[in-house]
């Protein structure tokens, strides 16, 4: 494995690959940050097996990632060695885990587009990529009947877990415009099927995740001004502290040889 | 779910069912301490699978417990309601993570000795359990197999991977003593079958963890004073730092009721 930063080549399907890599690896780890802290010992092991499935598509992108770049790089030094900017996760999925109605909110409306997402993406003229998104989509699937359950749950429950799952939408809302928005890596990939556009999900996303606020008896936010720049490497304060914590062993012992 | 500290029945199954649970959900808590700082994402994740493993089985376990004590007690009032002179795992499991080499020593030499005792287990004439030893028994063996595959990695590596492995082997082998020993608890099931006696299984581990240990090219320690107690709650001073821990969240918030 290579040590150092490590700046990767500017292709599209690569670049690509990694941003779909590393929302899965962001909110991957958000989820570990659970581990031994979950209210409820059957939630700390549903946290952890989400964390799980997360982690293992990213590692599929990112393998295949090395595949593309032809570098010779492993799924490991596109995780631990890239810098804060050249992570291109959306803003939503690093965004603190708060308290469980904020980490169970934030996991609904990402699975609520990315199960569908996937589900588009099986099609794929790519034949790696469309191996990933149908395992992937059959996890999405489980992630959000279970995320959607515990915010019905939380919404339709006392008074004090209605509040703090309104709080949790109210604060994640102005994150979930950018799930829907194309990059420009994406876009040179759309014509030949490879990838597929994220924009037409939004309708569908939409009557998920009215269907599930209504039955937990929240309010749909307004959608007024949205938070973007992830995809080009813009990031919100909090995913260098995550990175920091992530990268720290490889950082610190470069190649961990011993 | 009951709030407050809690003080279970002096019964002998219920006493034994709870020793085998708290060795398997205190060595879970301590992998699952790894999430986010593993070395490679491919142990990252082998770290969390092993983690829920362990998890898992105190859950079955623990639901059990609740069974035979017979108070109402769910699986959560006997992971986050008792307190650390409640506990009853072996001192070698609650061992502090240390690096890597400390982890995967502590790991192989539990699953050496609690692979075949689960294997003797699974004819318990408890049906229950019998069925939590089936399924603990395939969980163990991939734990010994995959952490008996990284003890001779790292033995049979760089001087310096060869030198963490000898004294992870040297820090823990006094705690490996006490995994032979019968507790009272137990001592009471032996003649009607429902526990198996841990001790015969000495010579089946120590051929286990000899092998493993020559073909790391390490060195096997003496055999000198071991080190006890766990079982009756006696433990060593990070026993109470990981529950602090792993009970935060239901001690802060009694019944998590929000």
């Amino acid at each position: 494995m290579q040590t150092g930063s490590i700046t990767v080549a500017d292709q599209p399907l690569l670049r690509y690959v990694l941003q779909r890599a590393d929302d899965a690896l962001v909110l991957g780890h958000r989820l570990s940050e659970w581990n031994g802290k979950a209210p409820l010992m059957e939630e700390e092991m549903a946290l952890s097996n989400m964390a799980l499935d997360l982690i293992g598509q990213a590692r599929a992108l990112y393998t295949y990632a090395g595949q593309v770049e032809g570098a010779g790089r492993d799924e490991d030094a596109y995780a631990y060695l890239r810098d804060e900017r050249a992570y291109m996760n959306v803003l939503l999925v690093e965004q603190p885990n708060g308290d469980f109605a904020v980490t169970i909110v934030r996991q609904m409306l990402y699975a609520a587009f990315v199960e569908p997402y996937w589900q588009r993406l099986i099609a794929s003229t790519d034949a790696t990529l469309a191996a990933i998104a149908a395992k992937a989509q059959k996890e999405a699937a489980y992630h959000l009947r279970h995320s959607a359950e515990w915010v019905i749950r939380l919404g339709d429950g006392t008074d004090e877990s209605h509040r703090r799952a309104q709080d949790a939408l109210d604060l994640l809302w102005p994150f979930t415009g950018e799930l829907f928005e194309v990059s420009a890596a994406e876009r040179e990939l759309l014509a030949s099927g490879v990838a597929v556009d994220p924009g037409p999900l939004r309708a569908v996303w939409r009557e998920t995740v009215s269907r599930v606020v209504a039955e937990a008896t929240l309010t749909l936010p307004a959608d007024g001004w949205m938070q973007r720049g992830g995809r080009e490497g813009r990031h919100s304060e909090y995913l260098g502290h995550l990175l920091t914590d992530l990268q720290y062993l490889q950082r610190t012992h470069p190649g961990a040889t011993w």
